[in-house]
């Protein structure tokens, strides 16, 4: 079976986890979210392609869900002395040596995908990891600050704001230019079954779909397509969803989601929607699921995932 | 007093540090050698310059005479891991932040001299250090391998094969087209006295003088200039200089090496010599004075610098 996971960070690994678990047969192919990867003290950084990396390679830090494990903060600590901004964001030193090799790399001439595949050499997460386009796209955040209005990079906002100053806008920076990266479009066209798993759906799947050709892929492809809902009881079980739902109109709320990303019979994308239990049900026009959508343990996680390819396949 | 001293790395750093202590008042201007930089992962990598900066602010690994205190190699292991050389170069990771401060400077247009001043910032050495140019300037060693002539650069001969490859020539690639960096012709021409301290003469020492117009500053300068031989019973007292020598054909021995910068009244370049007492006398052109040169510790590191000084002023 041929299965392809539009993936933002944590809550896309921890599925996937589950789902190479329950279909160790499968050829997985990942179409990651790049467009929170920041240029950082000249390094080019990429939150999410990395944890789903980490995460699948076994070098996730797994008490945070992201960066490394054993992980030291010499750089930051030196970073800080030399008072060289932004020190907002963690920057772990292995870490470091991951953004140190793709730089080299895309200086010297590789596409993100081709760079990407080097890392992966090295982590081995059993499944084909492709950026969602080798072009530069990045998630800027319209804010009201005490200096007037302003777009701050999304890893701002969420790292050094914790979300907390209100969204007006998300501005996907450099997406009209976008092609979808090598392999992508063929990845969700050859596909059995597509997964939006329960990633973010504004700044995560939200950027994957607006890339050019992607949307329109996934929407008129053969493959029935499969969502996971990551509210439950109208809260993200990780992340700040709802601060980001909030700013494009979006109710923090599963039923909401799902008619967001709409069902395909009324012009939407999905066939599918696997929600827990209790919380409002989708749109009847698709086949749905009730069910236990926390993934405490390998075990529910691999259950999740079973369930949720089950209820469309 | 305003003292200007042409240095390499570990020697030199030592020596300033006496110098300091003996000349609290003066002013002291540090040219530092640049061509054992390296391009290293993507990083500008400055060994003599940073052993002068780290040692004299303070965040030197004393026991090793070069690199930071209190480091750590979570980049190495890294690295190691993902299978990217070179690796044997020791690259820690306080030392790694330094080199994307200066990267990152670079890239963005400041010239060398520009950026070592915003580093120093934060170390506050206690001399003004400029590079003896803000171009590039590589130092390569022609050896002989299996594989046949080469030419390899110098901190891969020194660090990787401890100089134990026997070296044939020594190539400063780049020293043609490089110029002298903002004030360092300035600072020869201004001073009241000029150190070549215990530094490797070949290839510490050798490209500073190498550099288009610096060792006409300092021959025809109106300083007296005086050294200090960093050879003692014939075999230097830290690092491989005997092993450079020999690739120039000058003797380990601290009058050959004398003799190889030169009386001034003979053409060449000092009016005073420091050397060990018991070690051959240089020529008698020159003031000399034979004395105890082992860097012990603080006290005899500023006697020597006090004796050095006083020898021509």
């Amino acid at each position: 079976m041929r299965i392809t996971v539009l993936a933002g960070g944590v809550g896309a690994a921890r599925f996937l986890q589950g789902l190479r678990t329950a279909y160790p047969e499968a050829q997985i192919t990942v179409i990651g979210n790049t467009a929170d990867d920041i240029w950082l003290h000249g390094l080019k950084v990429c939150p999410d392609l990395d944890t789903v990396m980490y995460t699948l390679g076994g070098g996730i830090d797994a008490g945070r869900g992201w960066g490394r494990d054993d992980e030291t903060y010499s750089i930051l600590e030196e970073l800080r002395a030399y008072d060289v901004p932004p020190l907002w964001f963690t920057l772990g030193d292995r870490d470091v040596a991951t953004h140190l090799v793709r730089t080299q790399l895309l200086n010297a001439g590789f596409g993100l995908d081709q760079v990407t595949a080097a890392l992966c050499k090295r982590w081995q997460p059993g499944v084909t990891l492709l950026p969602m386009s080798n072009d530069r796209v990045e998630t800027h955040v319209v804010v009201d600050t005490p200096e007037g209005r302003s777009a701050i990079h999304f890893q701002q906002w969420w790292v050094q704001y914790r979300a907390e100053l209100p969204a007006l806008d998300f501005r996907f920076v450099g997406m009209e230019q976008a092609q979808p990266g090598p392999g992508v479009v063929e990845a969700i066209g050859d596909a059995d079954v597509v997964v939006l798993p329960p990633s973010n759906p504004v700044v995560s799947i939200g950027p994957i779909l607006s890339v050019q050709g992607i949307r329109d892929a996934v929407a008129s492809g053969p493959a029935p397509v499969v969502g996971v809902s990551g509210i439950v009881g109208g809260r993200p079980v990780k992340g700040m969803a709802d601060k980001c739902l909030a700013a494009i109109g979006v109710q923090a709320d599963s039923a909401a989601v799902s008619a967001h990303y709409g069902a395909r019979q009324l012009g939407g994308l999905l066939d599918g929607w696997v929600y827990e239990s209790g919380d409002p049900a989708p749109d009847a026009a698709l086949a749905s699921l009730a069910t236990s959508t926390l993934m405490h343990d390998a075990h529910s996680t691999a259950e999740l995932a079973r369930e949720t390819i089950g209820l469309v396949t």
